[in-house]
């Protein structure tokens, strides 16, 4: 792995790393900050996974996420949300394409040879991390948007690798949503069949889970039709899954919404990735 | 009024006092705690509804309220759950009667004459307590199963005179459960139209509500397909009413769910009453 940026940032320190990624077949770009405890000893890991447009970055820079990570001593993880380069496939939709991987693994050309997120989320890059970076291997996951979307689907289709899992205003439903429909279509193809196992309500339903959920989600969320919150919901109560789900008022769908709440659902990954909830 | 105990709790003081009420026809029972603070000024009140075959007493003795209610300074209290007497209609079922007023107004022989509940909190027990205790103006209400039924339909329906509401698994959706339909035709008749006022759910999708509401659902409550929590869920995804909705892991119906999270029901309420989230 080569190092980009190095930033010592609340005590910590926040790097930006480069490498050749299998899964993706190009070099990919991601962001991983270390807490000041992890100078004496591992810490467990939150990934956060970007939403459509973003790349390592937005977080990174936007979130305030780091002040957080570094009170109650946990690693952040923010990979890039699709494979970028002259040889990658792109669409000149904002959401298709670069900045819209979906975190899925596609099927179909022109996009399957590198778009691979899936893989290389859950694969690679966890691999990777666990074996150079000072880390447990107690993982929580959460995300934004479409990072809130790949973040409950990775979850809930790996259960024995991450043990905590949370979302911002995240993609519940994009089975049912045209931030679903469209890109699924591309990346997997017809058959609808195949989608479900990328969709968040479906595999709820389907695998449930271990543990709890926390959901944040803005009221003045200008996408919120998109998100269908109302989705994960229904089978939340349903199921009885137990969960945390705040509409907060009238936050949109803006890293301003992230940064509010950061802080509460870092420390809700540290009460459950360092043991307090076993 | 006329005092029935007293005693010393957390540095404050709770009363359970008796007076004729005007509103019932008969002597009424309810209990009242003051926090230190109110020896000096005077504090904002929580309300707490009781659920079905409970007394004043009970939230009283078991919820462990006061220890929250005198670290943040509010008034609490514990009005009985209906009229009670020998003139006093009852029935030999536990949820019709005694213990089980719903907080309506009935207008149905033979309950018409004492089972005035509605009124009775609303309008006389309120004003009673601000005649006589040193509580200001600003009121939360919050309830257990029945009781949380009626704090949400109560507050509901006067939006002037409540400012914050909660509930512990509320009975949401009364006109369409077992736990519900019977009262109402004994209390209200047949014309379901005027169930309508008392149901939580449809009050929330007329009305709306200007704040947020925090409600508290244990996943292993036996009674939970009486309560109906995905109805009054649903009116909230689909209105983006702010709420803090917490499906709580393995909780039951019982009062250990109640005073598990009484505290974070009571900081919720403080720092709305004392204006933090104006």
């Amino acid at each position: 792995m080569e190092i980009v940026s190095r930033n010592k940032c609340y005590g910590g320190m926040q790097t930006v790393y480069k490498h050749a990624s299998d899964a993706c077949g190009v070099e990919m770009t991601f962001g991983m900050y270390l807490p000041p405890q992890a100078q004496t000893k591992s810490v467990p890991v939150l990934w956060y996974l970007s939403g459509l447009t973003c790349n390592h970055e937005n977080a990174m820079t936007k979130s305030g996420m780091q002040q957080h990570a570094a009170k109650y001593g946990m690693a952040l993880v923010f990979p890039d949300t699709s494979p970028r380069g002259d040889d990658v496939a792109d669409d000149e939709a904002y959401d298709l394409g670069n900045g819209a991987g979906f975190y899925v693994n596609a099927t179909q050309e022109p996009w399957k040879p590198h778009f691979q997120m899936y893989d290389y989320i859950v694969k690679e890059l966890r691999m990777k991390l666990q074996e150079s970076q000072p880390v447990t291997d107690r993982h929580g996951i959460t995300g934004h948007s479409m990072g809130g979307h790949g973040a409950l689907t990775i979850a809930l289709r790996n259960p024995k690798l991450f043990n905590s899992v949370s979302a911002f205003a995240p993609i519940t439903n994009p089975t049912q949503s045209n931030w679903g429909r469209k890109q699924f279509s591309a990346y997997l193809g017809d058959d609808e069949a195949t989608w479900a196992e990328y969709d968040a309500t479906i595999l709820l339903g389907e695998l449930g889970w271990h543990g709890d959920i926390l959901i944040d989600q803005g009221s003045s969320d200008q996408f919120i039709d998109l998100l269908r919150p109302q989705s994960l919901t229904k089978i939340i109560y349903e199921h009885r899954q137990p969960a945390i789900l705040r509409m907060q008022d009238g936050y949109d769908h803006s890293y301003f919404f992230v940064s509010t709440f950061a802080g509460d659902h870092i420390r809700w990954h540290s009460e459950r990735l360092n043991g307090l909830d076993s």
